[in-house]
């Protein structure tokens, strides 16, 4: 049965971990979901970590970045650290981020962090469930999480 | 019995690891408590990690960093290095930073000190004693260390 | 039989992955190809190390980076992994990388975006199958990839 | 007996190893000193490495770092390595870097430059010796190297 | 039998391993030198880490690098990458980087490349054919290379 890691954090200010749980278990139903809670986006790392030892075949993290440049330097060191756990345990972390600078509105914000979650929890689905080219036939397509798609220059 | 690690430095302008003690004290009577003080924030992650070889059971790291772009380089590298703590070790290490441009006045400074501090070494015991669902009441809650809580936007 | 791997994304806005099997297969008829899609350029160091592990002998990653500072920095923590795989695993893994802001012209970024992959999937395969010193004749000539070469000062 | 690792190089404008070895040497008397001299910051965490493998029990590194961006990237990239050296072999290597544009004054650098390899070659001493909490009794109290102490906000 | 290992670029505009060859022949006569080009900086951390693999006591890496911010974030990258592979294999890499907003003046820079190659060349063949002390009598002389030397303050 696949396994899937949810990480969240309290830092954020949208329940992103509901709407990936939701749309996991639409999208492969019968799987099972492992969530693990910490404070910030520097603490996602070890969490995914974690997730995968528990036999979690792939994690979703749902980080909240604030607006300050320490605020983006502490998400490039989780960014670095995120990529590390892949690196090391060969399984895909895919990594969602919203910073609070992305919108003015709080309403537009909670969309993005809506959107976001949905469509990369699909992404971990697909890639975890089909392999490696289940998203191959939107490559090049300009798809964006958050916003609208760019789409394709082809 | 568990143990917390508590790793500080000499260029804090604040004892924050007397109010580290405190609380873990009265979070988790009876845990057990080792501590490293370090001259500065690079010095935090090999410290962590002895500690951690030590037996703690997680890590808070509680640094102070000064005003400058090379200041702010030494946090992203420290930060990057406690991350890669954590992932090597599956341990918690909490990370307590303070910057001197958080605030102009230094009360103001203490107070954000010790309010992080407190916030997170109660983070640290929860996740250590209860696992990775003891803080998921309050994912997305929007919660804040060093300042009041931003709120959640559901 | 050598085999080459082939990361993407479904960010990008040009199916640059088509550019580099054409360019492959002219370049080292016989040879095999992997690929593998995924989301954004974070998803591509954790795709290049199980490419390698399907046993690719080298892999050209094709990347898409926005325009923002977020972007950019995104671009920076995916290039540190880009190498530790490569360090890792003593596998050549060529990046190639298109940024949203390198022309404004919509047909003009497509160009680069062609241009880059042709050549560079040509080295990989350069690399792979002639060794270290195969580029050794155009070493120090100033070769670009996007754009025309900025030639030697020799 | 006690050895110490101090790394130093031929891009520093004051011979800070010098300073180093007299410190350790008073500070420890009996103790053993190597010494591994290379051009510049980059070079500093694989003599620091050596060092720990020639058996050294920590390491002070004595870089100076130059004004430009650049030089402040390989001063990231430099701290990065030296923080990796210290998660690996779990010994200290206490980090003395000066920076040119710290003082227009050339005297002043000099002076900084000694200060801080004084203060931090009795750091490294007293953590190697005495261990964990021997600077427990300082740990808060704003001190500086180069710069007279912050002091503490308690 | 020393050997040297040169890795170098095609998106170099001069051809500075034919520097470094020459040097190293004319430094330590006898030994033997292998070569690795790559096409960019960030292919340089694996062609370091191949050529110690393939025997090389220590390794001279011949980089180039644009003038745009990305260019710089590759260089970061690349550092970091470099600076991994010395602290893995215990071996000195020395990184000769010539950036093409160093000089506006084409001969300048040209000048630049070939007067760094030839002293870090030298740096190389010391380092590993004299050891940790062979730079000693230099350290703290303020050498520069690519410039003229900025001096000693003592």
């Amino acid at each position: 049965m696949r396994k899937y890691g949810i990480a969240d954090t309290t830092f954020s200010r949208v329940n992103m971990a509901s709407v990936a749980i939701e749309t996991i278990k639409e999208t492969d139903p019968g799987s099972k979901i492992e969530r693990y809670t910490v404070p910030g986006i520097k603490d996602l790392p070890v969490a995914a970590r974690k997730l995968i030892e528990l036999g979690c075949d792939g994690v979703i993290t749902l980080g909240w970045v604030g607006k300050t440049m320490l605020d983006k330097y502490s998400y490039l060191a989780s960014s670095i650290g995120l990529i590390t756990v892949q690196i090391l345990t060969m399984k895909h972390v895919i990594d969602v981020t919203v910073h609070e600078d992305e919108a003015e509105d709080e309403d537009k914000l909670k969309d993005i962090a809506i959107d976001r979650t949905e469509k990369h929890a699909k992404n971990l689905v697909y890639l975890v469930r089909d392999g490696k080219e289940a998203l191959t036939s939107f490559a090049g397509k300009g798809l964006r999480q958050g916003y609208k798609n760019a789409g394709s220059l082809d």
